[in-house]
């Protein structure tokens, strides 16, 4: 079959013919593969930057936000059948340990991640575990939904555990509404009626997010935090999601927030640096938050086939992959690229 | 009646007969103090540390650990009764906020604190509100308890909140097995069957703590971290309780944390500061602890009472205040000081 | 001022001219009164049924479903000012039990019930607490959200409560499209995406349903355990929500109900009536719910304010007291009947 | 290898020589029974009771509750090795299904259940899965364990889940002190502070209980309902814990129960037949318990471990199965027992 592989660091990936991946466990998938993100990760990966996190050897197939169709499945998988249109968690997990059998199975430890450190969906096939597939409504078509795998799913696992204590009339900010942002002020109003403020430094940005349903928009531009303050009666808000992490968010974000609230950490890239005084004194926590469960991305999915969440995409030809690459690292892509075999 | 009072910063609080309060609203309760702690924010205060934060007008009574037998009550009082023996939680919270409402009385939007910003308890009476005091057990003595008003709350209240998410098997590492770390491991044996470490650099702290249950003691003399690891099976544990918040605690803290695993923030000093990429690819959380609810004093007495949770004391005369005052300074008290009218 | 009052049982109520309610202790609040609602349970007073539990003297004023605006305050009121628009929770309680101390606050252990076993709101004023009141949205009327004081309070405290393990792609069944359902069903649609099932023997409400909202409406002739059965892909439903209580409602309801889901029954005639064997083997649970709290109200207000939940009302001036009771007992009011003074 | 089995319903079972099982699939294990725990449902097997529900097909190997040590393992099995003693748990689940990925496993839409449904552990070796076994402290024995595989598991899931809201100072009422009653008071005593009460109709049952741990013992003989309202202020216990359902135990228990509180139905036999008016009125829930889940069977071996969960238990050689059946039959078994190969 065709394949997307990275043939070595700082160089362009390269179109090959492989072996199709075939059933040999029980519990063995293959997804016959309908569309396939081109996630900023990808870049990163051909730059070398997780060369040594994954130890993977090169060469190797990439794309880890993969949706399709169940094409073979092994002889003790009962949660799809063949032909099922699915989308793929970006996990195999075991099953076995305890974060598995607690539902948690994110921090499963022993899980491989295809398309980091095993082969991934840039191709024709990907082979994954039952343990991996959900079946998606008919409604919905993989390729329109595949980059809901990862960044979809990170974003939906923080806003459905953040509105686990949104009561109505709770304040939640929401600061960036990028990518995974956009996702979670969509997932937040169709779960909580919290009134919802977004904050970005870009003005397009903000403007999307109050017509997706944000309650006010405010585009940080240096008065950002006197105007959250504003907005919740000068207490700050009972919820900041962070979807930014970066460039000052978290010293801004923690301006914002009200005593005993929550600051889940999303987006990253500087320190969360707080003197514990401030921390005990209001009384705040500090939430991280990975990539959802299999049980998130079956939940999101259901969003999804309502039409509660929605992602815009730019379709690519398999073959056309380093386009879309280009387009990525350009700036070019208005909500995500998609290879479509 | 003879009352301790702070006449100026940077000077000895000196004794003064000043009016017994008395009950003028119907929800006042005026407690005859049985005992009174002594504590370091006592000695902060007379240093001048809180004048600006708390407002208060000099001269004014200090002592914010108070215990004792109701005196009198105002008409609407229905919790206690003339004679009862009470422990005063060291806040007075409105009852009407959000936060009051919600049994987080802790944060209530316009509480005041004896003995910090009002009329405290190095006195022979105390005028405080009916929503602040907790009847005790007959087999408990005021003066025994009163300095579980508020460290001892503290402990409580962090504690409790830790045990929610411990079940039998998970490791709870308590860094700190000074006055509030004695009280917190008491308070999980109690309502835990977790696996108790306790961290601490004073090898004879370590010792009390095995002695008083915890399962494992370390000593903080430079491998402590990768002790800890070692008994967590290298993964770190579940929860830790950081009672300490200086000194280098809480990177060494972190570094024994777990994947999925809590960190409660209750003794400060440093700052928190961890890259959020670590927060979000180990998705930890951190957890903001302040005092307790009065919910949570009433929990602390049926522990007490039960004899699950003791604390030593050395009790002075109210005159000798100063003694008292001295002692604590020169670290000459084992266990807390209590004044004694 | 003007009031109604129940002079005797049995007997038509009387307009009278009576002393109006004056503050006279630190947390009175006297409200102007902007609506009261009629509700079916003063018909039921006045038939008597209630004589003996309230153990009320009479003559009295009823009226239990309150709005309006705060006439004059005591001086220890802080959550509302005179003028303000306000709702009022039904009950006034202590703030001093172990319940009201915890938020739930409905369980106080000496509250009054107004309308009930004291003076009402059937009246231009009512004498209440601080603790009682709850200042609503500019937006909003008295009149027009009384009626939500009561049977509106219960339906969101139902529906917030089971809302808590509702995620997506859960089915809830909501057994009773009546008043409380139907404020029910705007409630779950605003705060969950669970997939809504209404079942009623009324196929007009079943129509009225589905048009605020329900996902899938079952009239309830006889094959609606199996319709549902099959709308649940034979497993039944996570949640049912039974409103109505009786009739056969319970038993049908169960029959609806998931392995390890949750029945939560807010509607009451016949009783629930199951093998232990058949809820052990299945592992459910049944849930009570009694009225809502004062942060309840809180909430319920705020999905008002948002046009989240609305009511259809009918309204009367005070006066015409009996031709309102009459309409209703003649099931000749649409929605609820206000009485506006 | 030696096995019993039933052959017949109202027969005896027989001891037949049967091959040993085998691994063929890549997360098998083969366990070589240390101890088999007699149960009374073995006995209701034998006389048919179970015949329609489980389906199975005679002759075939009873005992479900079983321990033992790792005899071989497929090559996908990561959580034992060969030669780690373990218990079984008593469900075989598939781990895909949402209840599987929620840790509820106990509610897996597929499980099998060994000496139920398929061949058991009165043999000397059993084959189950990796998704079955837990890894047993060195310090226990598998005949020493054996029966906490099913009744006890059963008895700490109750109680942990009751645990989850008791505080300190609650009052939880245990009634039935017999064989899950008993490891349920344990587990209350090592994971609450909670007041225990223990009802029994059997005063040496109520005197071991005490001895046990409970704080108090009560003999059903009348005015045990008084009793406990006297022992919980005349308000009753937050908590009722029923290992009996029948005999009246449930309007008992009922009738024990404070406002709001929370009613654990464990033992089944007649039926829960309470009016929707006291449910509602009171607020009330009931809370179904079916046997615990892997992480249940996990942490309860930790308490064992601890030696804070005993078990008196008389050993009977394999062989010599008749004579354990017989004397459970007849009431000469002083806690559980268990036949050894």
């Amino acid at each position: 079959m065709k394949a997307i592989q990275v043939v070595g660091y700082h160089e362009k990936p390269r179109q090959a013919e492989v072996p199709a991946p075939e059933v040999t466990g029980p519990f063995d998938v293959v997804v016959k593969i309908g569309g396939a993100g081109v996630c900023r990760t990808d870049l990163h990966i051909l730059e070398g930057q997780w060369a040594e996190k994954s130890g993977v050897t090169l060469p190797y197939t990439i794309g880890h936000e993969n949706a399709g169709w169940v094409h073979a499945a092994g002889g003790a998988v009962t949660n799809v059948a063949v032909g099922d249109k699915v989308i793929v968690h970006p996990l195999m997990t075991c099953g076995l340990c305890r974060a598995c059998r607690s539902g948690d199975d994110v921090h499963c430890e022993q899980s491989q991640f295809p398309g980091i450190d095993t082969a991934g969906g840039y191709a024709e096939y990907l082979k994954t575990s039952a343990r991996s597939v959900v079946k998606i409504d008919d409604s919905l078509e993989p390729a329109d939904v595949a980059a809901l795998a990862d960044a979809g799913l990170t974003a939906y696992h923080a806003a459905a555990k953040a509105a686990r204590t949104l009561r109505p009339g709770h304040r939640c900010v929401v600061i960036g509404a990028g990518g995974l942002g956009h996702i979670g002020i969509q997932v937040l109003k169709a779960i909580t009626a919290a009134d919802l403020i977004v904050v970005d430094r870009n003005p397009d940005a903000v403007k999307l997010a109050t017509a997706i349903g944000a309650d006010h928009g405010v585009v940080a531009g240096g008065d950002h935090v006197d105007e959250v303050l504003e907005l919740t009666g000068g207490h700050g808000a009972e919820t900041v999601l962070d979807f930014v992490g970066e460039g000052g968010a978290t010293r801004d974000g923690v301006a914002m927030l009200r005593r005993a609230g929550d600051y889940h950490v999303v987006g990253y890239g500087e320190n969360i640096d707080v003197p514990t005084i401030d921390i005990i004194s209001t009384e705040i926590n500090f939430i991280g938050n990975l990539v959802g469960s299999y049980n998130d991305l079956c939940e999101l999915m259901v969003l999804a086939a309502r039409g509660l969440v929605k992602l815009h995409t730019t379709k690519y030809p398999l073959e056309e992959f380093q386009a879309a690459l280009d387009d990525l690292d350009a700036g070019r892509i208005r909500g995500r690229a998609i290879l479509v075999p």
